[in-house]
């Protein structure tokens, strides 16, 4: 009995972590050789901790379940016909599929703004845009055109959804009290940070107080939001608004839209806008009960008529389902039974800001400010994959916050920037 | 009083903390934002350390010296006449200029082999080969035909001296204590680490009894040393020894040459072969004393015939002597005074070779196995720039020796070597 994992993340890594029978074999697929803690990617971007701090090797975390052989592998094509998985290299036959490939930055159907403004889904992402600011920063204390300084000392955001506002947020704490004592010709803590959001407040999915509470949070921390207006377009330095305007700046970041990987599109069954798979209420694909896919991949409409949110805990919850659902029908020598439907349990939802700074929601309390962010830090540190990962980022936070530094702040490469670069380099072997 | 010193390394940090005059401002200026902690580079390339823990932003450090301004630049050209830098983004005038641009990897008239053998010089450089040797084992444990697999597990290294004795020694470590109970498809612990060295023993620079210990300690790690001959050729996955003979191989690493900065040969003074600069006894250029050169640069005979050794206490002895010499002439207020000649002092040489394995030689003492490695430990520890550092770098020491496991094994990206990974990609954000 052969039981496929696309995808290491949250859901794939969950549903391992629940799944195990005498008579399976398991085989993960990633295309990357880590699992991502992505909840804490915008710290990576950020300068407050380095890529191994938030990303564990696959095959290290399954090391002990000698019943699951993982592949760093590329998927190529899936044949729901034959149960087969295409991958870049051979090929794997199933008998349960679980599809755990989570989602990707989208850009509203406007591919070429990424080479322009990065989005924020994987390590290298987060080590291109780090790299890429830290570089903003550098140029601007070589610089003599007092407006090529202005440019370059200004941070463009775009979407003011959770990942924007933790990434605006970072960056502010980032120019204000740690890079504004190390420079000489310029003051950092005059980098202008901008946050473009097309909603009348941040973080729209939150109750309004919450939202108004995270826009008031970020102005103090020296944010400047733009809100009720879209992008027009992004070309290479600035930013044009629906209403004309012009933002020059060092460094473009899009935060403003996540689809489904793109495999999802070519399974011919139904999706969502977003691309995102319409499962059954098991989770399996209609018409295919051998089939499961879990996390930001799918779309399904709870009870409630809210669709389930494109959050960690919900692939995990997924990942669990069902492991549940094929260990009862191993178990079941007459055939499949009743597979019970999904049901999302949610647990709250937070944002951090900065420094103290944060909103959460739990239940029936919504609060703000020191309370949320000890709640956000406290969570976020217990779900944290591995031991020493903890320990490693208790020591780099309580580092940050006591002594106003941050410890990652290497700039190692910039790929495929190189040109924006100028005459400068950005890879430490090139000069 | 405009004093320049060109390179952030162990030379020109020396300098700084050395120098301090109220009637002069200094200019560092280099070609990365961080000073890199050399002697433990190779444990960022063999997944031991992460690239933040062994580098720290240059202008952090500098931080509270208000008297100095760092520039992320890199230097084009030295105009010794008219006392002026050229840098890729504007130029530089100096009463005193201080070249402590260190060294880099030479392949000995052969630069065409370094796209298929990296060596160990920068941060970027240990990133590509750690991820060049994880995706080698990846890709075996995909891998179908059984000689492919044999050279995916073939790491072979050029050069027995520190560096490639310290490299053959971690990698051997890597496979068969911590990579070894992740796969399922191959058994990492059956690599082949294969070191090439032209000298009868490795470690050719220590007393012979310590150089035959070195090679028995390799050999008990299961490292296979070809001693006494020499690399005729490398080619896309092989080396082909003066012998004929034909290595296959997934990864090969140069460790066997370094040479001085490319800029020592514009300035019209006398290099030795190495390219390095023979400078007058008190470190300046000969006709140019407001020019100095420290470090891996220089070319300069001790008393006793030997030459000082380009290691990083020697770097910091000349800058601390350059220091020295222009603090007290700017406060000679009738000129230049005679300068003392530089005095190396040895404090001692130590290689590492793993897990309580390593050679010594401090003075009269000559010690082999775990007390070497102790001292090594020891002694490296504290040397490393910064309290947060230490702390961390032990951290993960303590977890690798009791865990046997490796913290830093995320394959982030492989600049240049894209076509070298075949189907697969060691960037996270190509699939």
């Amino acid at each position: 009995m052969q039981v496929v994992v696309l995808g290491a993340g949250f859901g794939g890594l969950t549903f391992c972590q629940h799944f195990r029978h005498p008579d399976a074999r398991l085989t993960v697929v990633d295309r990357t050789n880590h699992h991502l803690f992505q909840p804490l990617l915008y710290q990576v971007a950020a300068c407050g901790l380095s890529a191994t701090e938030i990303a564990q090797p696959v095959r290290s975390i399954l090391s002990k379940r000698r019943d699951i052989t993982v592949l760093f592998n590329r998927v190529v094509g899936i044949d729901l016909q034959h149960k087969q998985v295409r991958l870049a290299q051979g090929e794997l036959s199933y008998d349960y599929l679980v599809l755990a490939l989570g989602g990707q930055t989208s850009y509203f159907g406007h591919p070429e703004w990424e080479q322009f403004a990065p989005g924020l889904k994987t390590l290298a992402d987060a080590l291109r845009i780090r790299s890429q600011i830290l570089l903003a920063f550098e140029q601007a204390e070589n610089a003599t055109d007092p407006q090529e300084r202005d440019r370059l000392m200004t941070i463009v955001v775009v979407g003011g959804g959770p990942t924007g506002v933790e990434l605006a947020g970072a960056f502010a704490e980032l120019a204000r009290t740690v890079l504004n004592r190390d420079f000489r010709r310029i003051d950092p803590s005059k980098a202008r940070i901008i946050l473009i959001e097309g909603s009348p407040l941040v973080l729209s999915h939150l109750p309004a107080e919450l939202s108004a509470s995270a826009q008031r949070q970020l102005t103090a921390l020296g944010v400047q939001i733009h809100n009720n207006i879209h992008v027009q377009a992004i070309r290479a330095h600035e930013v044009e608004l629906a209403d004309g305007r012009v933002i020059r700046a060092g460094t473009i970041i899009w935060a403003a839209g996540v689809a489904a990987s793109p495999l999802a599109g070519e399974l011919g069954v139904e999706l969502d806008r977003g691309g995102r798979i319409k499962v059954a209420p098991d989770l399996s694909l209609p018409g295919h009960p051998e089939v499961f896919a879990i996390g930001d991949m799918v779309s399904l409409l709870q009870p409630n008529g809210q669709p389930v949110p494109g959050v960690s805990p919900a692939a995990m919850q997924m990942g669990r389902h069902v492991a549940v659902i094929i260990k009862a029908e191993l178990n079941s020598p007459r055939g499949p039974t009743a597979r019970p439907p999904f049901q999302y349990w949610d647990k709250g939802t937070m944002a951090t800001i900065g420094r103290s700074a944060a909103v959460a929601w739990i239940g029936r309390f919504r609060f703000s400010g020191l309370l949320a962010w000890l709640t956000w830090l406290f969570v976020h540190l217990i779900f944290l994959v591995g031991f020493r990962n903890r320990l490693a980022v208790l020591f780099q936070w309580a580092y940050s916050y006591f002594a106003y530094k941050r410890s990652a702040r290497i700039i190692t490469y910039l790929p495929g920037a190189a040109a924006d670069a100028g005459s400068l380099s950005a890879r430490t072997d090139d000069a």
